[in-house]
């Protein structure tokens, strides 16, 4: 996999767009994107677990269920589009329309999607207007604009583009995605877009989806909420030539790999964008009985609050390491875990068969001290493995969030 | 149910006392505490579900299940014995001999329990000097004392007592607990210490133990990380002369009652003094399809980092309470949920059938800038309620955490 300049329209085929059209009073940004499809590509998404869904989640979700494949991604940012009634569904479905009115496709084939405030109806006039004008903007290079157009609270736009080799041919990723203080309900959260070249069957493209995503978004954690809009999607157009991808083959476990590597690359991003973040920061779990143990310990302890103001006031803390994996549900023996704290400036082993080691305080500070930080526990007890991802807690993240709304 | 003045010494037959041993270097606070029952006590206890436990805890569960009885409770701040390996255990086992032999009981009728820093074994020097201390201190006016010593990092030490008529007795309630960020790892969290003079047999009062923590203690959170320590432990020693309370009576459910009153207290003690604490959150859901399910909501709610950083910046923001209930893993549907806020300024709407409203933005301030806050989901799908304690999340958090150990 080689890592290449560029978001969603690196990939031949696809064009994208970002505009300002004013949906947030006040705001100059822009808040409109269009990704674009020439030909029908095969479609897959995964969307929040949470029982509020917004509205375009669910007319989104709905359409793909009954027909894997779309042409277009239209997304607004400055409002969510959730907790908005029927109303909100009629919107969403106008938003859809109005986007398959100016390409001349059919309605079906576009997905929808909103990040904002929640539980304030869309103001459709400006719509009416911005849409138009996102389509109008159109094109090749559209790509850096339309993740710009994305973004709320993000600090920066968040793009990862790449090629690889799959049965021989070349097949290409761009990506965008948005999110920063995952999860944050009123500015609508996490989204991931996806487009690749790839010639795939629509229900390899979904399981291929649901893998990477349990990998890489579903292991970042800013302050553990997630949202109402949370929605990763993909497009496959198929123009890059290989042999079909189905389930169940070598080029399959190919495409799998690559897609997570972007996924994750995106999750990363989308981690190092934490509110208030000052620190990156990678727990990996090894050693574990079961994958899901490794996931759960891994999870448990990027959530918790405790171990991430210890990382903000650089302090090598291991007992809330050791404590969080103990409260996470994980199926494990404490007494066999061995607590690592990691980054460019070494590594420092705090804690054996889970007891406290007297370590080198000043290295364990210099360790901290570094901008990406890296928990390693050994679990001693099998060969499963996890890494989540998240950031440290800072005033800041409480200045942030203390008074969102004004 | 009559609140009266005092702690667990307010009970007739017992007796405690609170000194200082200097088991934290520098420090002058007490910080060895005694509960001493003058007959033997039908006794229970509740412990942490972490993996992780403590030495004492699991010392003290053993013995406790063995044999329901208990005559003292030692506890000491400063150092939590977790993650000690065998020595903790060992350690654990000479702290129970050693208020036997001061006391001249049998050494499992001795309860124990440690709250402080992780991973550190006792100054077992300073504990064979401090607890012969707390032996000849203890006395019937300790209970002021006691509950000093057990604190932490907590403001204020929290005591409560009560009685009440059971099957035509008067029965007397008294109690302790620290705790103060719930739940702080390293400091070793949340701990309750009951005394009552009620006539119960063994199984009653731990199935009432069990029953009243699950509607108290378990309904709070600070910050959501459960600890290697966490404990509370009840000592009936039958004095009221009430005829004894079993399973399946009137009277038990008299003492359910008011066992779940003292634990309320107590635990709405502990949400107060949350670390960086500047407001009591109360979340109640009512209507909702179950019991699990109203717990389940109540408790995402209590527990969202967003939910508790708008609180405190005393934003109305709605939208946040209803996505953390969405992703609680209740059942349930969010299309009849009403939202109000509330406080001794007033009761405002903000959400009705799972929609926003135009709300009186003067008013829902007015409503958080009060001290005690009530966050009402009424969910309008059933007969369950449940509620929750927490409090908002404050600068001061960070700061206390951030650098904790040092």
């Amino acid at each position: 996999m080689e890592r290449i300049e560029g978001g969603v329209t690196v990939v031949k085929g696809f064009k994208a767009s970002g505009v300002h059209a004013g949906i947030k009073a006040g705001s100059t940004k822009r808040d409109i994107a269009l990704i674009y499809s020439e030909f029908p590509a095969v479609a897959a998404g995964v969307f929040t677990l949470n029982k509020v869904k917004a509205a375009p989640l669910i007319v989104t979700q709905e359409r793909l269920a009954q027909k894997p494949f779309a042409q277009a991604v239209v997304v607004n940012s400055g409002n969510a589009n959730a907790c908005t009634g029927e109303q909100g569904i009629e919107d969403a479905k106008e938003m859809a329309a109005l986007v398959a009115q100016g390409l001349g496709i059919e309605e079906d084939l576009v997905m929808v999607t909103s990040t904002g405030v929640i539980g304030v109806n869309l103001p459709m006039e400006v719509l009416r207007k911005g849409i138009p004008l996102a389509v109008a903007e159109l094109n090749e290079d559209g790509g850096a604009l339309a993740a710009e157009a994305i973004m709320t609270t993000d600090l920066f736009a968040k793009e990862y583009a790449a090629k690889t080799e799959i049965g021989g041919q070349t097949v290409t990723f761009g990506a965008m995605a948005k999110g920063s203080g995952m999860i944050h309900p009123n500015m609508a959260t996490m989204l991931g877009f996806i487009t690749t070249d790839a010639k795939i069957s629509p229900e390899a493209l979904q399981v291929a989806l649901k893998a990477a995503t349990a990998a890489s978004f579903n292991m970042i954690s800013v302050d553990g909420d997630t949202s109402t809009n949370d929605m990763v999607v993909v497009m496959a157009n198929g123009l890059a030539g290989n042999k079909e991808i189905n389930l169940g083959t070598s080029q399959y476990d190919e495409f799998l790999k690559a897609l997570t590597e972007v996924c994750v690359q995106l999750s990363k991003a989308i981690a190092r964008d934490g509110e208030g973040a000052t620190k990156l920061l990678e727990v990996q779990v090894k050693g574990a009985p079961k994958l899901e143990d490794a996931r759960k310990a891994a999870m448990a302890v990027i959530k918790s609050s405790l171990v991430k103001t210890a990382i903000h006031g650089e302090d090598a803390n291991w007992g809330r390491i050791l404590a969080a994996v103990g409260y996470s549900g994980a199926e494990f023996d404490p007494n066999l875990v061995d607590i690592y704290l990691q980054s460019s400036a070494g590594k420092e082993r705090m804690a054996e068969k889970g007891r406290g080691l007297v370590f080198d305080e000043a290295k364990a500070k210099k360790i901290l001290e570094e901008k990406e930080i890296i928990i390693l526990i050994e679990m001693n007890q099998g060969e499963s493995e996890a890494t989540a991802w998240g950031c440290d807690l800072s005033y800041d993240y409480v200045r942030i969030n203390a008074d969102y709304r004004s």
